[in-house]
């Protein structure tokens, strides 16, 4: 059995990710989505397991002592991060993994994994994002400001992603996306031991 | 508009590349095939301008010397190459170009076109290919041994494109061609005119 791919999606808040992946999900469920652990509390309406692991800071930081976390980052005082195990048994059964990560934690997964793909959503221009991201309006001018100044942050990573999709057509987007992860699989840096295999021609020379 | 992608389509003789790339080109007519240039004298049933163009020893010296073909190559005393012209007209068009070629010649369009999607077909096995091509029962001995080192030569580079697909099921084969190709419009390197506009927060700063 071959081993599953990786993913990890990125892009900036109000771009649209959620809205790209949820059918690509839906319609292939050998994909998982990697639930990530934090230490913050759930907020009305979240589950454990489901949009988190809600753990404590002890088991957070055992977990990141033991090389428990692929990658993890501390953000307004709350930790998070992605679970090794749970990525490792899923990729080795040959199940594909979902990270949606944002860019720092992204560049640490190439790290440990540089087989895997790395996708970003970009909006159509940053104009589009901005408005999108103030029609929200039901933020502080603060809020607002911080949230775009990440955004600019991770828009202007998004040149280390190895592929990015332009949201201007979300059906279009998702084709890409599914393409995207097909095409991964037959990437030759993923190939090698086939391709090393297929030119073992000793018994034909 | 945008520009157009070259795609770059190789893998050893009898491992079904036109099987696989017919029915992409049959349902993507804006998918043009380059017809190469040959010095050779066209075989009972083909068509000048369908499986090449016949041209004079003059007339290809002429075109090599003037820049006018993206690569060429001489073979058992005939000269093939692909013309830069149409390749460059129907990419600025936007229109996608295959380029059927060998090993060699495609590692020459590298230099020209980097930018430019490569696409190995790999046998299942060397075994396979061996069968498969023994199987035609047509040639002498020497003639087949010389199309097994071919194959050989060709399939030790197939760790230099940058997809490979393994023919052991042409529909699935098939569908990761056309994935490659949606995906390749996608990757980082061909979008970085795109990523660079998104990223112009001056008017926002």
């Amino acid at each position: 059995m071959s081993e599953g791919t990786l993913i990890v999606y990125s892009g900036p808040s109000g771009v649209g990710k959620g809205t790209i992946l949820r059918p690509y999900l839906e319609s292939h469920p050998e994909a998982v989505l990697s639930v990530s652990v934090t230490t913050r509390a759930p907020r009305p309406g979240e589950t454990d397991g489901v949009e988190y692991h809600f753990i404590t800071r002890e088991e957070f930081d055992r977990l990141a002592k033991s090389d428990g976390l692929l990658e993890h980052a501390e953000y307004s005082g709350n930790c998070y991060g992605t679970p090794r195990a749970a990525v490792e048994r899923h990729i080795a059964e040959g199940r594909d993994v979902v990270l949606e990560i944002e860019v720092q934690g992204a560049m640490k997964i190439r790290e440990s994994f540089p087989e895997a793909v790395f996708v970003f959503i970009l909006p159509p221009s940053y104009g589009t994002l901005h408005e999108r991201l103030a029609g929200r309006g039901t933020e502080t001018p603060e809020a607002m400001e911080a949230r775009l100044r990440t955004a600019r942050f991770e828009l202007s990573h998004a040149a280390e992603y190895d592929y990015v999709i332009v949201n201007d057509d979300v059906e279009k987007a998702r084709e890409q996306l599914g393409a995207i992860i097909t095409a991964a699989k037959c990437r030759t840096r993923n190939m090698k031991k086939f391709i090393d295999k297929v030119c073992e021609f000793h018994e034909y020379a």
